[in-house]
C-alpha cells in the first residue's frame, strides 16, 4: 500500500501534548468572548467559490484561494479563507436576526501559502465580530475584547495595539495629498516593518516621483505615539479635511471607552492588507518574540450587506492562536508538559485481579474523574512505567492484601503521598489527594 | 456584487440557537472521552489522496470523497472522509507513541453525499479509539463509553447497542457455508432494515441460487437478542470452526467487562459498510425514532499499520453529533431555547448615562459575568425588548436615581424578583440573583 504518511505540506497534526495546550487557550478565549456578550455561530468549511469571490483583493483570489471543482456538477467550490466573508453572507440571508448581532467563531481557514516558520496552510481564526453597529461603541467593545483576550492568555503586558483608520488614510493620501494610486502606495507603507524607513522612502520615489510628496508621506507615517498626542497633531494639520475629521472624532470616543490606553499607540504606518476596512483598523504585536501580528481586526462597513444589497456596518477582530502559541512557548508563558487529560492510573498487581481493578476504575469514572487502566495484561513495572511517562498524578494499587481488607493502596507521584483507603470510603476521599 | 448567500447544497451554518446546543452536547461527549482516559488528537482537513485511496471500498472512493487538484503543483489532494484513516496515518509516523495509544477527535468530515433529512456533505465525527491492544479489554472499554456517552446525552434507556463480530460472519458464511461471493451478499443482508427479511431472501436467492444455503443464511441472520443465548445456539452449530471458536471466546470476554449488559443485543444481520473491520463491530440504534445508527465502531486490526508495514491491532468507535441531535429534538430531550450565553444585560435609561452603564458591564466581566450592553445608542424601552427576545435573565438599570444613591437595581426576568443594590456590593451580592 501506499508509503505516503504524512500530513499534506503546510498542514500538521496535533498530538495529545499540543492539543491539550491549544484547547486550554481556545478555551480561555472563548470565556472573554462569551463575556462581551458574544455567541457562537458555525458556517461550513465549504462555500462556493461565487462567495468568496471579489472579496480579498488579487492575491488571494488569484493564488491563495484553495478552489476546486465538483467533478459531478462542475460547480465551483472554495475552502473559506476567512471567517468573515461567511459572516457576511450568514448576515444577508437571515434578515430576521436580531442588530447588533455578536457572533464569535474559532475554527480553521485554509490558504495556500508558501509554508514557512509560523505560516500554515491550515490554521485557526478565533474571530469575534459585532454586525449593525455603526457607532464607536461597538469598536471600543471591540478593542477590550481583543486586549483582555491576549491578557487571558498571559501577555500581560508584554504587547501592544497598533490603531489606524481607513477615514485617515483615504482622507490625507488619496485627498491631501493627491495620490493617484494610493493602493500601490499603500503596499509600499505596509512594507515598512520589513524593509524600514529608507526602503520605503526609495520605493515610494520610484513609485510617485516627487520629492515633496514623498516627504509629506513618510512624516504621516512616521507619526506612532500615544493616541491624544498623534490626532491633536493629525487634527491640527488635516483637521480640514471631511474624512480625517469623522476618523478624528470616532476615534476620540472609541478611546474615551477603551480600558487600558496604556496599551494602545495610533500608527499611521498601520495599512492591512484586506481589501474590505472602511474605519478604525487595529493590529496587536508582541514586543518578544518578533513574528508579525497575533490579532487584528477593524471596522467594514460596506462587507456585511454584500450579498443582500443592503448597507449593514460592521466591526471584528481575529485573534491568531498558531503564532500566540509559537510565541507562548517561546518566551516560557506555556509548555508542553501535560500529556495527558487522565488524573488516576488503577494498577493491578497481577492478572487475576484485573476485573477487581476494572471495577474500581469505572466507580471513579462515575465519580467524573478521568481514569486509565492497563489493556495490554501488562506487569505491574510496565504499567507503573507507562503511568510515569504520561505524568499521571494518581496511582491505585491493587493487590492481593487490598483485596483481602477491602482497601485500595493510593500513591500520589507528585508529593510522595501515600494512603491505605477503604473501597466505601474511597469517592468521598479520593479528591484530597489529587 | 454576486447573489449567492447560501451555504453551498449538503452544507449548513449554525446559528447561536443551535451552536450553544451542538457545544453542550459535545462537551458532554468530550468528558466521557477524557473520563476513560481519551486524549485529543487532531489531524488536518486536507489530506494526500494517496493516504485515502483504497482504504475505503469503491463506492467511496468513486463518489463520496470529495477530491482535487492542486493547481499549482498537480498535486491530488481530499477532504478527510473520516477521522481513522488520519489517525493511522498519525501512529504510523510516530512509532516512538506509548501504545496503548487511547485518542479522541471530534471534527468535521466531508462527504459527497446526495443531501437528504438527517445526511449532510459535513458532518461532525466524536471518534474514540484504543490503538495497540488485542485484547477483549479494549472493545468493552470502547462499548463502555459508547454506552455513558450516549446516556450522558440523555438517552437513558432507549437505545440497544447491536454487537456483531466479523469472524461470526466470515467463518460462518465463507467458510462453513462456502459463500463464493461473500461481499455481494453482506451487501443484500446490510439492507435488512429497509427492505425486510422476505426481500432479503428475494435477493439473496437471486444472488446465490440454493434454496437451502440460503435458508441457512436467513436462520443465521435472524439470531438476535440476548447474548449468551445467542453465543451458545451459535457455539453449538458452529463452534468447531476456529474463526467462530476465536470470536465466540473473545466476545464472551469483552461481555464479562460490559458495565450494561441489558443495552447490548447480539444480531448476527449487523455487516457494517466499512471495509477495514477484523472483529467485533456494532451499532447503536435509538428506538424512536427510526433514523438510522447514531454510534458505531468495531475492532480493525489491519488499518493502523497499514501505512508502516506493521501490523497494529486497533479498536475505536465514532458518535454522529448531527442524527443525535436531530433525533433528541424530536424526542423532546433537546430544545433550541436558550438563544445566548448572555446572563446579563445592562440597560441605561437614557444615552447621558451610558458611560456609567458600560462600567458596570465592565466590572462585571471582569467578575467572569457574561454581560452585554447596548451598542446602538437604542432608547430604554428597545434595549429591554431586544434583552427579552433573547431570553436574558438578569437586567440591571442605570437610571439617574441610581447614579445619585451609588447604586443598581436588578430584575431577574424569570422570577420577577427586584432589588436595589448599592455598587460596592454589587460583585458579592449579584450571585444571589443569577
Amino acid at each position: 500500500m501506499s508509503k505516503e504518511y504524512r500530513p499534506p505540506r503546510g498542514f500538521r497534526d496535533f498530538p495529545p501534548e499540543v492539543m491539550i495546550l491549544r484547547k486550554e487557550l481556545i478555551s480561555k478565549i472563548e470565556n472573554v468572548f462569551k463575556r462581551y456578550g458574544f455567541d457562537p455561530l458555525d458556517t461550513p468549511a465549504v462555500e462556493y467559490w461565487e462567495t468568496l469571490a471579489g472579496k480579498y483583493g488579487e492575491e488571494a483570489e488569484n493564488r491563495l484561494i484553495w478552489k476546486f471543482k465538483d467533478p459531478w456538477s462542475d460547480r465551483e467550490y472554495a475552502l473559506r479563507y476567512d471567517l468573515t466573508v461567511p459572516l457576511a453572507r450568514f448576515v444577508s440571508s437571515h434578515p430576521e436576526i436580531q442588530m447588533p448581532f455578536k457572533r464569535y467563531q474559532i475554527s480553521p481557514v485554509w490558504r495556500h501559502e508558501e509554508p514557512q516558520k509560523g505560516r500554515y496552510r491550515e490554521f485557526y481564526q478565533c474571530d469575534a465580530d459585532i454586525v449593525g453597529s455603526p457607532y464607536p461603541e461597538a469598536d471600543a467593545e471591540m478593542i477590550n475584547l481583543i486586549v483582555d483576550s491576549i491578557k487571558s492568555l498571559g501577555f500581560e503586558s508584554g504587547f501592544s495595539l497598533r490603531l489606524n483608520d481607513r477615514r485617515l488614510l483615504s482622507g490625507i493620501f488619496e485627498q491631501e495629498l493627491n495620490i493617484k494610486s494610493p493602493l500601490a502606495v499603500y503596499r509600499i507603507i505596509d512594507k515598512l516593518d520589513k524593509i524600514g524607513i529608507d526602503n520605503v522612502k526609495k520605493e515610494l520615489l520610484e513609485q510617485i516621483n516627487n520629492e515633496e510628496i514623498v516627504n509629506k508621506i513618510i512624516e504621516v507615517i512616521s507619526l506612532s505615539g500615544k493616541p491624544e498626542e498623534i490626532l491633536e497633531n493629525l487634527y491640527s494639520k488635516y483637521g480640514r479635511n471631511k474624512l480625517v475629521n469623522d476618523a478624528y472624532n470616532h476615534l476620540k470616543e472609541m478611546l474615551d471607552l477603551i480600558n487600558n490606553k496604556n496599551d494602545i499607540i495610533i500608527d499611521l504606518s498601520l495599512v492591512r492588507g484586506l481589501d474590505y476596512y472602511t474605519g478604525p483598523i487595529y493590529e496587536v504585536v508582541l514586543k518578544e518574540p518578533k513574528i508579525g501580528s497575533v490579532s487584528g481586526g477593524g471596522r467594514y462597513d460596506n462587507l456585511a450587506g454584500i450579498f443582500s444589497g443592503k448597507q449593514i456596518p460592521a466591526t471584528g477582530g481575529s485573534i491568531g492562536i498558531e503564532r500566540i502559541i509559537d510565541a507562548g512557548l517561546e518566551l516560557g508563558l506555556f509548555n508542553l508538559n501535560k500529556k495527558t487529560f487522565t488524573e488516576i492510573q488503577v494498577i493491578f498487581m497481577s492478572q487475576d485481579l484485573f476485573k477487581h481493578a476494572w471495577h474500581i476504575a469505572n466507580i471513579l469514572r462515575s465519580e467524573g474523574y478521568n481514569v486509565r487502566i492497563d489493556l495490554n495484561r501488562s506487569k505491574e513495572e510496565l504499567q507503573r512505567r507507562k503511568a510515569n511517562k504520561l505524568d499521571i498524578k494518581l496511582l491505585i494499587f491493587i493487590g492481593k492484601k487490598e483485596i483481602e481488607t477491602n482497601t485500595v493502596t493510593i500513591y500520589n507521584t507528585k508529593t510522595n503521598e501515600r494512603a491505605n483507603l477503604n473501597i466505601n470510603e474511597l469517592k468521598d476521599k479520593i479528591k484530597q489527594y489529587l
